[in-house]
């Protein structure tokens, strides 16, 4: 649904570096292999380079590399809007799969809905990079609650 | 919801060998670990043991590994069912995260809700196993379509 | 999946008379017609006689039909949980249609799956009844939030 | 997610009609009450007065309304991109509730985010009007089935 660019204001001064620092800290997306491409308050954007060992059986992106691009990309524009000694969790998510995940790379952008005391409410979407042509391959809604008193 | 153990029909006498060696042509589930710890008709069983690089900035098993599971789990049991020339494609799924993926391994349990020509709907609960105890961390539901005239 | 049958230990004495009272004040619940025709800790059972009003426009029963009973079995159940000066709420949920919901009434099955102290995850199987056959036509998963400090 | 308003071709020339049409045959929907206020090629809003029947025991819309009008907005959306001689099935939605629904009335956007042969992905959003302020209330992701060789 189009819409005007929304802006967030974040609650911790700290924001950008709590949430790359805590990216940096989780093993599995280092074995996947994205990277941070952009973040802004209630914004992530992830790239991932497409490599054989990331493909199912026909050769296209797997169903769980997108599921974690989406978890990521939504779990950390939340984590920019939550207060300074909090963690992020994520409750749920629904992937829907779109189209094949077939090119050079894949760019997941996750942004939040709804920034909520408790509950934070995100989107992702995923796209395939190929020959500089954008694809939409995949959608997801994802809800994050927000652990207080807890240093991520 | 308690209920007897259901019985599926497979349309095809192969479809052990099939399932099989489909499983065995994904790079990605490679690379996460899993392997198959039971398959019947309309059900798969997924066991993984825990390693550090599958886990989040917590320390537990990170949300793309249960996601993974959970699809591969429910993919394959309704691969299982499906008639021959056919190839199986994850149309959507959704994962609660129920707790911590706390453990020595992982087991996920995909089972068929309802078989069809076109979709079939599956469910995985996923478990962790820690001491000899299981704990339920996650449930998915999980949307298959069934592609014909396609070798997998 | 198939287990045995889980038993809750209700955390408010007065959880039953609870739960009835705040089904009772329900407008839209009573505007669509269905009761509840069992109700343990854990577990709400509800029943629409099917009618003309509720269908879509091939004749079965309309999947907003079967959301409403998807979420209603699911909260309750949930509620029936819940402690005393607790109010529940809804975060989310996902519903996919199994089969036509053709026949004389319908019957949901909401049950707990983990109850928490904020957040609480149900399922509700929904059935038709034709004939004195039950098919399963509906199955949900429902995540649920405790308001605490808050009558219902 | 902030994009251009997207234009999609209908392969109906006769999809405003039938859409319309269709949507008239649903005796649930109208017992809902709501109506089409806008309708284009992948494109459906749909407008509610709120009434006190249509709520729960807090006095907002109820879930159940909501999960209504998520299922009608994208399934028509979904549904004016079929081509003649189909019947559109919805397949599952997932709903996030993302504040009371508190107003004058509710607004439901449905849009086609994946228009495909068989399988349609579509997105609604819902919004309560109070004293002319649009709050987002509601956001769902639906799959869509068209029916091949059958008259809606």
């Amino acid at each position: 649904v189009a819409a005007a660019v929304r802006t967030f204001e974040p609650r911790d001064p700290d924001w950008d570096r709590k949430v790359r620092e805590s990216f940096a800290r989780q093993p599995f997306t280092q074995l996947v292999g994205f990277q941070i491409s952009d973040l802004q308050p209630g914004r992530m954007e992830l790239t991932l380079p497409m490599r054989a060992e990331l493909t199912q059986q026909h050769g296209f992106a797997h169903g769980g590399v997108l599921a974690t691009l989406a978890d990521i990309a939504s779990a950390y524009a939340g984590f920019s809007l939550m207060p300074p000694d909090s963690a992020p969790l994520t409750v749920e998510f629904k992937l829907n799969l779109l189209a094949p995940g077939k090119g050079d790379s894949l760019i997941a952008r996750g942004e939040v809905l709804k920034p909520g005391k408790t509950l934070t409410v995100c989107e992702t979407r995923i796209f395939a990079i190929d020959e500089g042509q954008e694809t939409l391959i995949g959608t997801a809604l994802v809800t994050m609650m927000c652990l207080m008193g807890m240093k991520d």
